[in-house]
C-alpha cells in the first residue's frame, strides 16, 4: 500500500451501514484467529465455537453455516427450505425481491410471490393473497414466507407479529425464513434476546447479518428447526458460499456475540437514527414515511434541497417520485455527525 | 473472544495452502483501509486503485471484478464467456469438475466436456476430442476451454503451452479461461510477469487467486479481452459474489501486488515444495506421481505408513487406490517444518 | 383400444378450449403428412412449408420454431430475448406468472416484474412502474415486456395499444414478446391480418398458439425481429421443446393457415362467447367482470347457483372471493350448447 | 394442405427410427379419442386407462406421467430422483450426455459423472469409478445411475445385468433410472415382459419411449418405486412437459400396449436390423462395431463408399474418425428396403 492513505478515515455519510468499515474489536478477533494452520472449509475451532455460541443464543437444535454475504445467506436458506417447486411469499420491499438482481430466481429457480406490506412488514392477511393453490401443478407452490427483521423500511416486527406470521405459515405447511441482515438493530430495538423473536416466535431459518453491523464481511445461515431444511452443507458449496479460511468469518461473527458487542453497536446506530429523527422533526419541509424503529430514517423533502444536502453527505433517494430519501446510521455515526447533518438539512431547506 | 487463544498458532500441516492464515502485510492493509466511509459494492478508492494495478500488470484493456472465492470466480467468469448454450472443455482433474460440487452446472447450467490430461495439463490434442459439433443443436456447444495454472496436480503450463491452447480455441471461436487459484505460484515458478503467460498467451479471462497465497479471503475475475465477455457486473451480483465492503477485498489483493509480496510468498511456498521433494527423493518407498513445479508434491507410498505420518501432520489422500497423497506447502511453511516432515516420512516407512 | 369408446364424444363443457379435441381438417393434415420417411427435428418439408407460410403472414424476416406447448413457447421465446440478467415486465394475470408453475424462473432464471393491468391489458403507464433501474446491478434488469393476445381475461389489444407498448419498450431498449396462445381469437376479433397487430405494431417475438384452437398439440415461436433474439435453435433443444417427428407439428399449424381455417374456427368460438354473453345479460343475478372480446366470458354470480350449473357443465371458478367464474367457448361449442347453458344458468339462479 | 402431397410416402431411409411416421393403429387411436370434451392436463379417461395398463404391465405401485419427448422424460425423471445436489452416473455414449444439448445441466443443474462403457452398457465396475465421495460437499454427490435400454449402440441389457447395476446402486443409496427411448426394441429382443427387466430388476424410474416405435409423439415417465421420487406432478409442469390435450398422448401410448402392437412392431424393426446385418456380413470391406441386438447396425466401412450409399439412402456417420456409421431400421422398414440397401452397399464397395 501507499505511505499516504488512499482515503480519509474521518469522512462519514448517511448513505448506508455498508459504507462503514470494521469494528476494532473485529479486526482484533481476526488477528487473534490468525497464525498456524486450521482445517479449511469449516472444520476449524472458531467455527466450532461459533456453533456453541449459536446454540446458546438460539437453542440446542440450532445449526450455523457461515456464508459470504446476505444474498448468499438468503438464497441458500430459502433453497434449503423448499423443494424445486416451492415459491416464496414476500413483500414488495423485500431485499430478495428488489436488491438481489434476481438471484433467487436465477440461482435456485425460486418464484417470489409478492404481497402488499404495511410499513415494510408482511402480515398474515397480506400473505393470504398469495398463500393458496397447493397441489395445483399450474400454480407456483407457496411453501415459504420470508420476512425481514428489521425491515428494509426501518421498522421492527414485534415477537407477536412474527408469531402470527409463523402460525399462519405453519398451519399451511409453509416454512418461515427471516432475513436478518439487520437483526442486531432489531434485537437492540426490541431489547430482547434473539431467541425471543426468532426461534420462540416460530422462525425456521434465519439469515444472521453481520457486515452491516461492523464486520469486514460475514453472515451466517442459522437453522432453528433442522427438520425444515435439507442439504445445506451441499447447497452452501454449490451456491459458491463456502469460505475456505472460514475461521476468519466465524471469528468475526463470534466477536459480535462477545460481551454484547453486536447489540451495543446496534443500539448506538439505532440511537443515532432516533437522534436524527428527533432533530429533523422540528424542521418545516421534512416529512417522514415510516416510523424510525431501527437505524434508518425515511424522510420526504424537496428534491433540490436534498441534492444540496448531498453535496456534503452522500445518501440515496428511495423513491424520487415520492420525494423520499433514506438516511442510514452506522456503528460509527457520531452525535456530531448527526447534529451537523440536521443543520445541513435545515440550511438546505432554508435556501 | 477468550483470553486463551482457541488454537495453537505454531502448528502447521501439509494439507492445504487454505489451512494457512493471513500474511501480516495483508492484515495491515485491511487495517489501513479501515475507518471512515467508503462507497459500498465497488465504488471505493481501493477497488479503483486495484483497477490501476491490474491494468499495469495485465494491460490497458484489463478489467477486474473482486469476488469472494475461487468457485465464484470460475463460475462467474465462465458464465460471462459463453451464452446459455455454451459448454466448457476442461480436464478431468479440473477444480471446476471435481471440487466445485457441480456449481457450474447448478448455478449456470454449464455443461463440462471432460478431456484427458497430461500431468494435469490440457493439450490441443485432448481438447480436440470434445471440441467439435458446433451448430448441431443436439450437442452441447463447446464454446470455451478452461485450464488451471498452476494445475491441480502441481504442474505449470509454459507460455507456449498456453498459447497453443489459446490458438486452438480461438481458431474455433472458443474462448479461453484460466483458473488461477494458484497463479502466484505459477508466476513464481515461471519467473515471468503475469501478462507473459496470460494476456500475451491468449487467455481471455482469468480467475485471479489470492486466498491460497496468504489472503484472508479474496479472489478476482480479471478480464483480459473485454470483447469476449458480457454482463459481468450483473452476473457477479446474481451469482452472489458481490461484496458490500469491497474495499477490504481490494485492499487484500492490492497487498499481494505491492512490492512483489505475492510473488515472493509464492516463491517461498514453491521452494518449500522443492525442498520437500528433494528430501523425499532419497527415501526408499516414496514414489512421485507428477513433477513438482509449484507448491504441491504428489507422492505415492504405503498407505499404512502414510497414516502414521498423518498422526503428526494432517494431509489428504489424493487417490487411495493408487496409494497417492498430496502434500502442500504454504506461505508459512518453514524449512524446519519440511525437514521434520521428511524425517517423519522416513521414520514411518522404516517401521 | 376398446370396442366401446372410452368417452362420450357428444359431451361438451364451458371449462376450457383445451377440453375440446382436434379439428377434422387437422386430423386429415396429420394423415396426409404420414407415410415414408422425413428428416427428423425440423428438416422436413412440412416445416419448410410452414416457414414459407409464416413469412407470407408475418413478413420476409419472420422465422418459425415449432414447439410442444405454450409454456415451452413462452419460456423459450423470452429466454432468447434477454440475457441471463434480463427481467420481464408482465401483468399479474399473465399466464407466465400465474399458470406456468414458475417455469420462467426455474428453467431460465427469469425474474418477472409484475405490474397492474386494466381489463387484463398491460399499459405503458403500468409498465413504467417496473421499467427502470437499468445498469444498477442490484436491480433485476427489465429488458423485455410480455403481453398476451387475446388476454387471459378475454380482452383484445388493438394494434394501437400494442404499438404504444412496443414504442415504450423499444425506446428503453426493451424487447416485446406476445403470448399468442389465443392469437387466432384475437385475429378473428380484430378482423385483421396477424401482421397488423404483431409485426407492424412492434412485437419482436410471438408465441403462436394452436392447441387451444383445435390442434392436437402444437405451438410455435415466431420471430418477427431476428436481430432481437439469439440461439433459439439451441434453446429450443435445451428447453426440451424440440419434436423429433416435427412434420406432424408443422402439418397441424399449416392446417390452421390453410383456407383461413384457424381464423374461421376462432370466429366461431368468439361468436359463441358473444352469444353466451348476450344470452346471460338479461338474467338477473349475473354480472360481468370484463368485456367479452374473444372466446371467454367472465361472469359473477351466486356461488351456490354456480355449483348447480356445474352439475351439468364443468367450468372453473376464477376468483371465488369475488364470485367470479370463467366460461370458455371452443371451436366445437354449438349454438345449442350455449342456449342450453344459458337456460341452465337461468334455472340455477331461479332456485 | 395442398392437393399434391408435399412428400413421397414411399421413400424410406436407414437414418433413424425418428424419420418414420405414425402407425395406422395409432392414427386410429387418436381419431377414436377425438370428439367431445375431456378434462385437460391429464384428468381424462384415456390417461386414467393408461394408468391401469401401466399398473398391469409394471405392477400395482407403478405411476405414469405422459410427456412430450425423450429429453423431457429423462430430465424430469432424473430431477425427481435426486435432490438439488445429486449427480448422475452414466456412460459417455448416454443420450443424456451426448444428445440432449446439456438439458440435464441447464434445466435442472444436474451434474453427469461419465464412466466407461462396454458395448454401450454401463457396468457396476465402471460405475464405481465415479460412485464415491458421498458426504463430501466439494464433490458432486452421485445419487443416481442412468442406463439406456436398448443402448445407444444397439445392444440390450439382460435382466441380470440390470439387476447387478441396481444392486450396486441401491447398496450405495443411489437410485436407478432407465432411459427406455427404445424399450420396445429391448422387450422384443429379450422376449420378456417389461417388468422382468425393469421393476423386477430394480429399476426405480423408467423413461418409456413411444415416438421411435411408431407414435406421432408421446413418451412417459413410469415410476416403479414411488418412494424414490418426489414432486413429479409439479416438475413435469415446471419442465414444460405437461400436455393440455393429454388424452391424445395417452391414447397413442395405449395403442402400443393394445394387442401387443408395440412389441410386434419392435420385433419387426429388430428383425429388419438382423436381416441387414446378415446381408452385410458376407460383404468384404464391411466391419461391425457392436453386436446387433435391437434395431441398429453399427458398421465400419470406407467413407467414400459410405458416401456413395448415402446418395440413395440417408444415414448418419457415428464416428468418422473410426469410419463408423449407424444404420437404423424402423417399424416401416421392409425386407425389400433391406435387400436393396445391402445391394447398394455391395455396389458402392465394388466401385
Amino acid at each position: 500500500m501507499e505511505d499516504v492513505p488512499l482515503h480519509d478515515p474521518t469522512r462519514r455519510t448517511f448513505a448506508s451501514d455498508n459504507y462503514a468499515g470494521v469494528l476494532p474489536e473485529v479486526l482484533a478477533a481476526i488477528a487473534d484467529a490468525n497464525g498456524g494452520h486450521q482445517i479449511a472449509y469449516g472444520e476449524d475451532v472458531y467455527t466450532a465455537r461459533l456453533g456453541e455460541v449459536v446454540r446458546h443464543e438460539f437453542g440446542d437444535r440450532a445449526e450455523v453455516f457461515p456464508v459470504f454475504n446476505g444474498t448468499g445467506a438468503n438464497v441458500t436458506a430459502l433453497t434449503a427450505l423448499v423443494p424445486r417447486w416451492g415459491a416464496i411469499v414476500a413483500t414488495g420491499s423485500a431485499h430478495i425481491h428488489t436488491d438481489e438482481a434476481g438471484a433467487p430466481e436465477r440461482v435456485s429457480g425460486l418464484k417470489l410471490l409478492v404481497v402488499p406490506e404495511e410499513e415494510g412488514k408482511l402480515t398474515p392477511a397480506a400473505a393470504e393473497t398469495e398463500a393458496w393453490g397447493w397441489g395445483d401443478e399450474h400454480r407456483p407452490q407457496p411453501l415459504a414466507v420470508s420476512i425481514t427483521q428489521s425491515t428494509e423500511l426501518g421498522t421492527v416486527y414485534t415477537p407477536d407479529e412474527v408469531r402470527a406470521i409463523a402460525d399462519f405459515a405453519h398451519e399451511r405447511g409453509m416454512a418461515v425464513h427471516m432475513d436478518g441482515a439487520r437483526i442486531w438493530n432489531a434485537a437492540a430495538a426490541l431489547d430482547l434476546p434473539f431467541a425471543a423473536f426468532t426461534r420462540d416466535a416460530g422462525v425456521d431459518v434465519l439469515s444472521l447479518g453481520g457486515t452491516k453491523n461492523g464486520l469486514l464481511g460475514a453472515e451466517a445461515i442459522v437453522v432453528l428447526d433442522p427438520d425444515r431444511v435439507d442439504g445445506l452443507v451441499f447447497l452452501r458449496k454449490m451456491n459458491m458460499q463456502l469460505a475456505s479460511k472460514m475461521r476468519f468469518a466465524s471469528a468475526q461473527l463470534l466477536a459480535l456475540f462477545e460481551d454484547g458487542l453486536g447489540v451495543r453497536t446496534a443500539q448506538h446506530s439505532n440511537a443515532m437514527a432516533a437522534r436524527l429523527r428527533a432533530g429533523l422533526e422540528g424542521i418545516e419541509g421534512v416529512g417522514f414515511s415510516h416510523p424510525t424503529q431501527a437505524n434508518a430514517v425515511f424522510a420526504e423533502l424537496d428534491l433540490d434541497a436534498a441534492d444540496r444536502v448531498r453535496e456534503r453527505y452522500r445518501f440515496y433517494d428511495w423513491d424520487r417520485a415520492k420525494r423520499q430519501v433514506r438516511w442510514m446510521c452506522a456503528f460509527d455515526t457520531t452525535e456530531a455527525d448527526v447534529d451537523d447533518f440536521v443543520a445541513t438539512v435545515r440550511g438546505a431547506l432554508a435556501q
